[in-house]
Parts: structure tokens; sequence; C-alpha cells
């Protein structure tokens, strides 16, 4: 019996959810969910946005289906009580290192990219984001006053970015073995002409990269990269990067695509355990609303089953169904174009539950 | 008479710049102007890409105009020694701290977009990003072994952002001032939620603000901002950004218009001294086979005339010849399509001499 943790957390994350446990209730696996509090919803309940009760059904978890956190409401809050550090302390406490973005165009969808339908047509990559690392955690940051600098004697603040050599050899491994799985082609992205961290990233990637002849690498600098995806992204396989630039990167193919309410990801640790949500946020405006495209986290629930489950066909036959479901023309709002057939929420997730 | 220092740098900069420096004569102004070696150039010929005798002259001008640098070929170089330290020493010793970039969709070449006609057609957005500070210049930086972290004690390299009060407000003035001559907002791109850097720079962005009442100011991540430039560029007028983030979001809205080749640049001290180069690098592959688009660096030149030169009219001038021989059909490779003309390097600085 596999346990999994249920977090709903804000927004529209409760009702998205609601249609994935439901998607894996109909498959009739040997699965335990539980479901606890996070983000905002968790502030409200018990003052934190990661209580320890979450925090250790989330460890004693085999994976945890995340929804969404965060709310214009909290942004007043002091930062260590703001609903997005539940998502920052999961990935920290649970060593979740390596995050799967993958930016997929759906051939029923294509025509919802702001690109030329020809450059993303069958458009199929994935982001490898480092996600424990570089400046999201290093020590030390915070307020001071400069003793050098532009302005000495001003007060400043300041973030430390870092990378050690096992943080970055671990990623680069996943990386490879990804790619070697697909198009067998990696581009690391860095910053190595302006900075340290980034020099010493791309000096180990190629280091690693001798043990996978078989896998095609390169390097290129992240503003070149931010401006090949938006001009050619077809020409990219597996992208590898750190946390900083892979923030900006994965949420920048994953617009690309046109259909942000279909790409699920994953976040893994050294074991494949993870965690694994949308990769849309909690979209509040429309929450509770009944409209928000479930088809990211029910597809979120079949990378779970691949990666940390061990259920492959189970998840082959949550993505055939949602093909189907595509491919039968209901659309949620978010990818409705004229002459498909506009449907909610929970009709879109009981149209997958038919399917399957 | 004012002096202008011509550093043309490595690739297709020699041949680019030749055209702008055309263009600036046919204008009579009264203008010196002085050349020098700068990147791999100087680096060939003296062996530092940026010679004492390079930096004297740029401090001693009234402008700079600038073509690109770097070259494959010295990729394996010390850092200290590569092509692009040339450009950071620049603006580092002429505390060149406000940068403008503007991204602009000529009507004639809306179809060179990778973005769908309606989304950039009439695209006007400028972004301004803070050029000497944050993690570009931040110390301390290097390699050492780690204290904390995930893996005390293996080897780490790292590098630190920061910004102080004064920094972030005068490239926040900057940044109200340009708003008020255009379209009266404003966008901060942040990471707010992450980085204490970003808090303050928000903070303080919000504080400057408040003398601008006339300018509608909003605060974005960066993750978001990429999303949005992607989905609907035309909504941004000036986003404010820092030199890291800048650096990226700057790179891709200049690509999403489609036309690089056609986009100027210029980076100015607290006295509106500046530093004016095309946004594009310096396109090794194609150097010295006279089919480099030298628009952007035309326009590099007017920019320079309206920015530091005063010289309103005569930047008029020229910005009308450019349009007048796009409206003509005249096009290099770049940006050529069916329909119209295509011609060289050589011949586009003539056309655009001769329209003056
Ligand atoms: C909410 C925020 C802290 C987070 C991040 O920056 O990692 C989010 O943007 C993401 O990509 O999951
Ligand atoms: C060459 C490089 C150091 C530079 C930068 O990162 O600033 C370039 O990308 C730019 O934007 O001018």
């Amino acid at each position: 019996m596999a346990k999994i943790a249920i977090l709903p957390g804000d927004g529209i994350g409760p009702e998205i959810v609601a249609e994935a446990v439901k998607v894996l209730k109909v498959l009739d696996l040997p699965l335990e969910m539980e479901t606890a509090p996070v983000g905002g919803a968790a502030y409200e309940a018990s003052g934190h946005p990661l209580p320890d009760a979450t925090l250790d059904l989330a460890k004693s978890a085999d994976a945890v289906l995340f929804g969404a956190v965060g709310d214009w409401k909290y942004d007043k809050l002091d930062r260590p009580l703001r609903p997005e550090q539940a998502i920052l302390g999961l990935r920290k406490h649970l060593g979740l290192f390596a995050n799967f973005r993958p930016a997929i165009c759906y051939e029923q969808l294509t025509h919802a990219s702001s690109l030329k339908p020809e450059l993303v047509s069958g458009l199929d990559i994935l982001i490898i984001r480092e996600l424990t690392g570089d400046i999201y955690f290093g020590q030390p940051r915070g307020r001071r006053t400069a003793v050098d600098g532009h302005f000495p004697g001003a007060d400043e603040a300041f973030d430390t970015m870092r990378y050690s050599r096992p943080e970055i050899e671990r990623i680069a491994h996943v990386a490879f073995q990804a790619a070697r799985k697909r198009g067998k082609r990696v581009t690391s992205v860095d910053k190595a002409n302006v900075l340290e961290t980034f020099q010493f990233w791309k000096d180990i990637v190629t280091e690693v990269h001798a043990q996978y002849p078989d896998v095609a690498l390169d390097h290129m600098y992240v503003d070149n990269a931010a401006m090949q995806l938006v001009k050619a992204p077809k020409k990219f396989d597996v992208i590898v990067t750190g946390n900083m630039f892979g923030d900006i990167l994965s949420d920048a193919a994953a617009m690309l695509t046109g259909s942000i309410g279909m790409l699920p990801s994953a976040s893994l640790d050294k074991n494949n355990k993870g965690l694994y949500e949308p990769s849309h946020g909690s979209a509040p405006d429309i929450a509770g609303k009944g409209v928000a495209n479930p088809l990211a986290t029910i597809l979120s629930a079949a990378m779970m089953l691949r990666f940390s489950l061990n259920q492959p066909q189970a998840a082959d036959r949550i993505e055939s169904a949602v093909g189907a479901v595509l491919s039968a023309g209901l659309r949620t709002p978010d990818i409705w174009s004229e002459g498909t057939q506009k449907v909610g929420t929970r009709e879109m997730g009981d149209a997958v539950v038919n399917a399957i």
C-alpha cells in the first residue's frame, strides 16, 4: 500500500486536486491518500504555511500530490509566513533537488500558443531545474551596511548564490539519464561569462558528461537560452540549469506552449520520492468558480505513478485518457477555441474518469 | 566639438560601426571621432580586452559608440582576458548604471516575429536594466570549501547578489522619468518572494514612486514577467529591473520583436554620458561577409545624439531615414522576406545616408 500526501493548498488548488484524486481512485490501485492543509489555507488554520503535521505527513508519504499556493491577500505577511514558503520548505526538507518541467505542445492545442504554429507544433522539451541550491537557499543573506561597492555606508540587501560540486554532479546525472530516454541531447544553461558559480557549474557538467558519451551536450548562456526558446524552441531536447535560471526559463517555456493549464511537474529526491504539482499557479481570480483546468494536476498524478510509485501502466492510462478527452473536443475556458466544447473543472475530471 | 570614442570590437562589430560612422559624418555635426580596439581585437593587439588607452579614450569622450565583442576562439582564455570583460569593465569604470533596451516591433517587420502578428504589431516597450550592481559585480565571489549547506566539506563556487539603497533609488528615478515621456506605466520586476535583495528593491521602488504620482507602478515576479512577455508583450510600457533579470528579460523581449538586428541600446551614467551599442552580439559566423544588419548600430548612434549629445533633430533625421529605407523595401538577410530587396551591410548604410 503506497501512501500519498494530498496537499490541495490555495486558490484553485482544492478544485483541481479533487479531480486528480477522483482519477487516481478510479484506477483501483493500492493507494492510501491523506490530505493536509498547506500554504495560505494552513496559515489560516494554524498560523503557519507549512505546519509540522503537514511536513510530517509529506515526509512519511511515498509521494506528495500538491495543488497550488498563494493569494494576494497574504502579500502583507512577513516572508516566513507567506504561502510560497511552504513550497520552499517542502523542497528543502524533503531534499527535492530535481525538478522536471516538461514543455509540451499538444497537437490539439497548437493554436493556443502565442507563437506561430509551425514553431511549436510537436514541441516536446524537458527542463530539468535544480531545486534545492543556488541563490534560493544560499546563506548568508539579509540586510546590512555596505562596507564597499558603489555606496559604502549605505543600507544594502544581499543574497548568496552557491553550488557545491556534489549538487551539480547529481543534477547533471539526472539530466543525462533523462536525455538517454528521449532525444539524447542536453543543453546546460549557465552564465559562466559572469558568475563564478556557473563557471563551476559548466566545468562540472562537462566532467560528468564524460560518463555519457551517447548523449550530446552543449552549453548556452541564460540570456541566449531565453532568446532561443522564443526563436526556435524545438531545437531543444533536455535543458538543465540552476534553480534561479530554471525558475525563469521553465515558466517562459511553459507559456510558449500556450497551454500552461496542461503542464505537470515533478520534484524528486535522490530516491525518486517526489512532489507532483501543476506548472501553473493558484489563480485566485478564478478560484471556486469551477472553471479551472484540472488536466495539469491529473497529468501530475500520472507522473507520480510513473516516477515514484512504479505504476507506468496506470500512468499511461491517465495520459491516454487525457489525449482522448482533448481529441473529443472538450476544453476548459483557458484552452477553449471556436469549434470546441467548453466544460468546467468537474466535467473535465469526469470525462477523464470515463475515458479511463 | 563633442568627442566620440568609436570601439568597433570583434566579429561584425567593425562592419556595422563603419556604417554608423558614415551616417554620423553625413550629418555634418561638430563631432570628433577617435577609434580604439576593444574585446578580442584588443586582446590580440595588446594582450588585454580593455587596454588602458581604450579605457582612457572612453573616459575622456562625451560618448562611446560600441560595436560588439566576443568570438568562440577566446572561450579558452582565463575569464579576466575574455572579450566580454571589456564591456563589463567599461560599465564599471564609466559608472554606466542605466541600460535602456527598447523592444520595438517595426510595422514593416511584424511578420519576422516568432509571435503571432496581432501580439507584436505596434509593440513598443522599454526595458531599463540596472547595469553596475547586482550579482554581476557583488563581492565576495569565488571558490572555497563549503562549511554548511547540503554538502559541508565539498568544493563550492559562490557569488554575491547585492543592491544598496542609493543604487535602487537612482535606477527607479530613471525609470519613472522615462515612463513620464511615454505610457506613464512602470512594471518593476523582482523576486521578492525569495530574495532579500529584491524585497529591498521592491520596497525602495515603491518609496520612490511616491514622487511620481502621475506614473502607475506595478510589481511582477521575474518568472511571471518572462511568461507575460511571451503571452501579451504589449501590456508593458516601461520595465525596470536588476542587472541579472534585466539581462535575461531584455534579450527575450528583443527576440520577441523578431528583428533584434534593428534594436539599439544605451547605457548611461548619472550625467547622461553613455555607451551606445546594438542589442545583438558579434555574430562571428557572419563576420566579414558584408551581410550584417547595420541598422541597430545606426539607431544606437541616433540614441547617442539624443541622450548624450543634445542633438535631437539629428537623431530624428537618422530615425526617419531608417524608416524610409525600410518602407522602400530594403532588407539585410536577417530581416529579409519574400517581396523585399535583399541588400548587404554597406548598401544598407549607403541607403540610410542617401535618405538623410
Ligand atoms: C513560489 C516560488 C517561490 C516558486 C519558485 O520561485 O521556485 C515558484 O515560482 C515555482 O517556480 O515553483
Ligand atoms: C557579455 C555579457 C557579459 C553581457 C551581460 O551579461 O551583461 C551581455 O549579455 C549583455 O547583455 O550586454
